[in-house]
């Protein structure tokens, strides 16, 4: 029986003022998903066999996303999945968008429907809404492409990657929380109108960082990777955030952001990073702070590799 | 007597979604300004002669920049400026910007004051509150820098160049309307609060816009050269931009949008646009506006250019 493996990179989402248009994917984890065709099963059934995650199929992020795909393109065969979970969920690192990334990318090798990687984002993003209620596109188009990308439209979706022009490392702190609903959660926090002095200022900061990765120019990337919206209006979720990246920067970090909707702290380095001493304040912030957490290195990662075997 | 004159470019402000951020300096006009030290004068004081704008110091964009400067730098000298004005006033092309950076940069260099070129801005917005009532850095950043700037911090004001990857032309269309106040009017019409979707859809055009501009992908400037916060609030000004925008994309051009606070339009184009249709309709459109107008066309251009004589 033929059978389709994929492997899916962690991303994260936002870096700052990119809220729902940028993400990156980076290697912190990665996701495998096989997917095979099977013919006892019924009339276009999918079957989820996973770790950790739901597997029902309308709570999971990559069976919903499939239910979608099935519909508008007509399969009427059945499959069944099998989820190795790796990306932890519910961390900001994309670990919802990675199941349905890969779901989407699995289901287009195995029937050969040629979907382009901008479509295979808009089934991909009806995944995310079962894990935060709203089909947000950041993650899945980073999923899916790899490395660092903006989505520059939504309706379709289109993304298209941004170069990075410097030797890019990351450090991922990983609180162990579990929060329901925590994306969710952190969306409903996001003001529904702001100030135009907010937007400029926020826009200033985007223009900034797109030029500073573009370029390789590090100081333009550390200016540009504030946000004066979003991570202003999720803080309260975060405690330990500005204390960690006040003490990146003063460490010559390229930059710190909140992963997406958090928990996890991002930290961008590279060789002129004293990244030694950052671990370490940032271990006693942590510890302080009361939580468990993990730190992973990573650097930036292609997009879905695909398996096909008999 | 020892003499400088510094020549100075037009500057097209914001384009599309860089509203106090982008601007780009374009050889459509370019004002000629003198200084020369007056010996003759009381203690401090400032002699302006031009044509075409106040000569008031208070009410002059020159003057009040040399107010400023004069005032922090301690200069107890007289200066007499003549000022050239070949870029026109009200038009959205950077004109009140033209005369207060040419200013500053000819006092730093009459007076050896080693002023740096975000500082040199910092004064230049000073004169900008002459003309439009508030101290907006993008005309005068562009002025300075040359080319295509943002503007990343205001406060204090710091400037980048961006680096424009295709062989870029532009065409202006300058309606002759003279609306007193214009700049202070376009800038009250913007709403105070706008909703967090017009900054998403609005960020998702400025990192389109700036990655086009980089890596010089005209599909992504074309996407990324839209507004839906500030062009849109003031659309009652300029009844013929859509029209005219319409038939520029149709015709292949890079992008289209108000230059700064308008009324002209501004046309981006290469060889792969049909400039000559474009150019034909457009002079169609504006005929049945009932305005006259000029059309000119310009290349990105240097910053300042100063020479020093006797």
């Amino acid at each position: 029986m033929e059978k389709i493996t994929v492997k899916a990179f962690s991303t994260s989402a936002n870096l700052g003022p990119g809220f729902d248009i940028l993400a990156l994917a980076h290697n912190a984890f990665c996701d495998e998903l096989t997917m095979e065709k099977n013919p006892d099963s019924p009339y276009g059934s999918i079957r989820i066999i996973a770790n950790g995650v739901p597997t029902e199929v309308e709570k999971n992020s990559a069976g919903l996303s499939l239910l979608k795909l099935f519909h508008e393109y007509g399969i009427r065969e059945s499959v069944t999945i099998r989820i190795k979970k790796n990306v932890p969920v519910g961390a900001g690192l994309g670990g919802s968008g990675c199941s349905s990334a890969s779901s989407v990318a699995a289901v287009n090798e195995l029937f050969d429907l040629g979907i382009s990687r901008d479509e295979q984002i808009r089934f991909a993003m009806e995944g995310e809404a079962a894990s935060s209620g709203s089909a947000h596109p950041d993650n899945v188009a980073a999923s899916i492409y790899g490395n660092l990308v903006s989505v520059n439209s939504l309706n379709p979706p289109r993304a298209r990657n941004i170069n990075i022009g410097l030797e890019l490392k990351l450090l991922s702190i990983i609180p162990e929380t579990h929060i329901n609903g925590k994306t969710g959660m952190a969306r409903s926090m996001i003001p529904h109108q702001i100030t135009l002095e907010s937007h400029v200022q926020n826009s200033r900061s985007l223009s900034s960082l797109i030029a500073g990765f573009m370029s390789g120019k590090r100081d333009l990337i550390q200016e540009g990777m504030n946000d004066y919206v979003v991570e202003t209006s999720r803080i309260s979720m975060f405690p330990f955030y500005w204390e960690i990246k006040e003490n990146a920067l003063r460490n010559n970090a390229v930059g710190a952001c909140v992963s997406g909707a958090g928990p996890t702290i991002l930290i961008l380095y590279d060789g002129e990073t004293n990244i030694k001493a950052i671990e370490e304040r940032s271990r006693y912030i942590m510890n302080a702070s009361g939580l468990n957490y993990r730190m992973v290195h990573s650097v930036p990662s292609e997009g879905i590799i695909i398996e096909r075997s008999e």
